[in-house]
């Protein structure tokens, strides 16, 4: 096979680092960059897998991914223009300084940089914060919400895939003060990419096919995060329930939400208006049940409106692909618009369907 | 291979009919009534393939089930002691008084029994209700909470698969009246066999497969049925929203609940006191995720309880193999106690996992 | 949301038509068409859904096409500069003469012009064919055998998926005369979409899912068409043993393929210099693995040559996605040789994994 | 729940204990004794869950098992009448012994008793075997092959998953000898249950599904296993070769035979003959394609056996559950031959389809 790389013009390009490849988000993020006109990817890190080919790990990739990790005692990251950490939480927090001061734009896939209290995050995240000052100068990437302050960020927390689906959700009715906001429920269900890509016997095929299971319902890591956006627009703290499943699909979440009415409003053009100028937020005509295929492998989130039988509960269905518009593909957005890249590039692939 | 059915004393059984055994529910039926001491399988019915062998159709039951389909207009089914109907909607509203005057006891697996209230039932249905005395008649097979009725029934309207998971979790909570039943949600999850073996597109595998979604938000027509029934426990109108989903898994309903609570109670108690001497109810530990394979293949509900953060909203997790619990298994428990049996006979499958 | 298509040049584009959208090589020839830059997609025909959007069908390609269906029967599809046909077998025979005497190029993703011998087209297909010159004046469009004759033709036979699977797993062997070709063995499993969007109730989820079988082991269409491009290959008839299997993944096809050594290779070596200049043949590192996800989306075809404990059987492994390299991918790059295009054009997608 | 444990009469039940019982052939071991009229499960070892409740880690067991596992270190095992090694390879070599000296009868379901060339099985497996003595005495444990020398056996090497489905494939038509054992070939595919209960990444949900993959092509385990069971029937050493593959089911496998016919037989009528009296093999019409499911749950191999084309090479279709008559069920079947129990007693399941 001969390979087929994106033709790209190399002196547009800016350096692009990945600390931490091995795992689902950072192969996502390979598939992406390998196939965005203005990046070059320089560097990518892993310490069990230094030295070796990435498309050794993944075959996906041969012919289109020609590095090789790095050790990321060695690895020359400070000459990327960014850095994306796809990596456990407890390491950019780490390592994020240093890139920082020499220059570097960080981005970072897990949670360090996402909760602005940071009592609040040692207590979910089980420790203690290396740097609490970068929390503060830290954007929090989603830019349906803060597409300007993202802009000119020089450190991004990339949001939550659960997250990214229900705060998009539930983001017009709050704004609009419609709906109330002591009483929210999410009923959240992701494919199992979202666990990622560890050994554990939870996650194994014979345990999560043909099977389906809520979990976590005691307090999942991303109520926080959800509950410290959805304060944030409505202005007070807001009561929320949010109960995560995991469903036999690799790639997806569907967040099924629902909120009680307090003012009518013309629900349906309420949300169309909201996200009108948005690339990557699609609004369904009224009475649509978007399916997680619709996009699966693209950085969409696609939602719907629903009000049965006229009463005064409200149901909004919202969709991602989690590896994407939950992770990766909002990062590379988040890129795109820090580097004053038209905000779609490299990201205009079509869903896969079937 | 030599045949091997289960032995079987001839004088001590009964004779079974089965209208209709070629859906899901029906060669669910064929295996759990093939593996039942007190029964005589004599008639199963199809037009379409009379005078084909049942195993011919399943080979699963190659060596367990000898007989054939017989043509439903000649059928003796009046010489059954039982006949289950595992028909489409609308056809046992029109066979079961023959049946019934003959002193066939009738056990339906459809829906053409199970509202009470006619004109809601025709609205629902769309159809106009052929036997409107009947459905006075019929007892709603619900063992956990008509099981006298049952005992005495000649007509069984079978529970359909949601409204069993779905009134199983809220009944506790509604029977104390500690929760507002003005705002109920019901959060369902169904595996792929609850839609019928139909030749429909969107249930095709590689349509279903790797894909989530809701479906039928503006109204499904299990919500008047477990209206009523939630309605008939507390005495007056409940307000529920029930919002169902497609999850791909061949057997299973995962039913999340969400109740916001109007008087404290021990909650665990309360479930674990209400169902103490329920042979096929399986109420769990504080703190689990019950799974849908917990309970595949075997007639059992098993259910857990959740007040997340202590909040005051109650989150019930509820499980059932839709086409057991929630179908064929159900309906021989009706069986059961309706013929005098012990209330377990020929339900005792091991659930299969993994 | 806005529209987000791909930015293109109108005055280099070509007009192109689908017949028969519905299915899934034809959503997948939307997908593909929609992100080559080169081409503009015209006119899509169907009966059933003319005048619909075809993003409502499809949500997946919702701001990306803009085209409604057709009625094929006034559809100005003489305008194009080329037609697919992702129909049903039989329709392209039937309409090719007057799109080809108006000038237009035609590529055919049915069987219609694949089998030179129209008496043995007629047994295996069951009809009459309608247009035997044609037949004679088709090429068989698997590029890695025929890009020359590919590149001048008017008419192109697109492949079938098992066959270009099998056929290019085999290629290198025959061509160099080094296995004995009358006992072969192709033992191939496919993915449940290579049976088509159709409603029918063997390739339901609750059929299909978590389960294996065999099918068509008397006799597959594809067996006389993976017959006649190894026989034209060897310049005598083979001896194939073909055995399909359905495999409950969505996309892909893997190819198992059996032969006896007759003379002494370098079989490694053999296949990489076959096809060292092919941009859609992978041939992976000797002990390799090739999985279905490495290819799924993409257009190529991955393969591994093993020779278990240095036997005289060797064993090829060979992969591709049946609805890329095995249907629209495939039809894309015999497009691109036509017209003159980079072969490669609108066909960088990586392969989407997980 | 009240429970429901089958009704047993203690005077007439043997005592059993499991060695690692927290694996899938553990449950679908504690799965099948749990219906056993005749057994006691005694003792269930595992080191790492030692005092917890076997149905705290297998909620399917809830109500049916009251077992806690014990520490291998003072389990009673020398109580029981028999004792099933559910464990990985090389621990029941260094167990079994001490068993067998206090009259316990021992079945072992990993491969430690299965190879008899001593070498061999260490060039395998890897160690040095630690009882190469009970290697000869033990008996390989495939009824339809050696049921008298198991009736009298004290120790079980009980067959692997493919061995099983492939030696009973071929054992009609190399009895017979009318194949030519030269050039045998078997394309294997597995369930993911048959890679064990381990935290590996290859086996994860997110990995596994919508993927299909052959491995260890090379050379596999059961490769010999094999290998020495045809050559026993044949007389002589017979040319294999085996590719297994990996199907992204649960529970299943489907081997695909192929043989050259040197001699002309009524294949169909020498299958038949040499089953007829087989309680758990089934041979299915010819033109049959026996399906994984159809077999799913229950102790019964399918099989059917083809000619296509009249050809002279001869495909036979064999299907089994890898957990069932794969493992545990085959297990139990020779624990009824050992203690003169009714070969089918606690094996009379039928298979779960949907």
């Amino acid at each position: 096979m001969i390979d087929t790389p994106v033709t790209k013009e190399q002196a547009a390009m800016i350096k692009v680092g990945i600390v931490g490849g091995t795992g689902y988000t950072g192969v996502e993020l390979l598939r992406l960059l390998a196939q965005h006109p203005e990046t070059e990817l320089s560097v990518i890190t892993s310490r069990a897998e230094a030295g070796s080919a990435v498309a050794d790990m993944f075959p996906s990739l041969r012919g289109r991914v020609a590095l090789r990790f790095s050790d990321p005692a060695t690895a020359p990251l400070e000459e990327c223009q960014v850095v994306f950490f796809a990596t456990p939480n407890g390491v950019a927090m780490q390592q994020a300084r240093s890139l920082l001061d020499a220059g570097v734009r960080v981005i970072d896939l897990a949670a360090d940089f996402r909760i602005k209290d940071i009592a609040l995050w040692e207590k979910w995240y089980g420790m203690t914060h290396a740097a609490p000052d970068l929390v503060a100068a830290a954007v929090y990437g989603l830019p349906e919400l803060n597409r300007q302050q993202i802009k000119s960020a020089r450190l991004i927390a990339n949001p939550g895939c659960y997250p990214t689906a229900v705060q998009l959700g539930f983001l017009p009715l709050i704004e609009a003060g419609c709906v109330d906001t002591d009483f929210l429920i999410a009923d959240a269900k992701s494919g199992v990419s979202g666990a990622g890509r560890k050994a554990e016997t939870h996650i194994l095929f014979a345990e999560a096919s043909d099977n389906f299971k809520a979990y976590g319902v005691a307090g999942h890591r991303h109520l926080p995060e959800i509950r410290q956006g959805l304060s944030g627009i409505s202005g007070s703290p807001v009561g929320l329930t949010f109960v995560p499943h995991l469903t036999p699909i690799i790639r997806g979440i569907h967040a099924t939400l629902y909120a009680r009415i307090t003012r009518e409003e013309d629900f349906q053009s309420l949300y169309e208006k909201r996200y009108a100028a948005e690339p990557f937020v699609d609004v369904l005509p009224a009475k649509s049940h978007p399916e997680t295929r619709s996009v699966r492998a693209a950085n969409v989130c696609r939602m719907a409106i629903h009000r049965p039988q006229g009463g005064d509960t409200l149901v909004v269905l919202s969709v991602i692909d989690n590896l994407v518009k939950g992770a990766a593909g909002q990062a590379v957005q988040n890129m795109n618009l820090m580097f004053g890249f038209d905000e779609c590039l490299g990201l205009s692939q079509v869903p896969v369907l079937p």
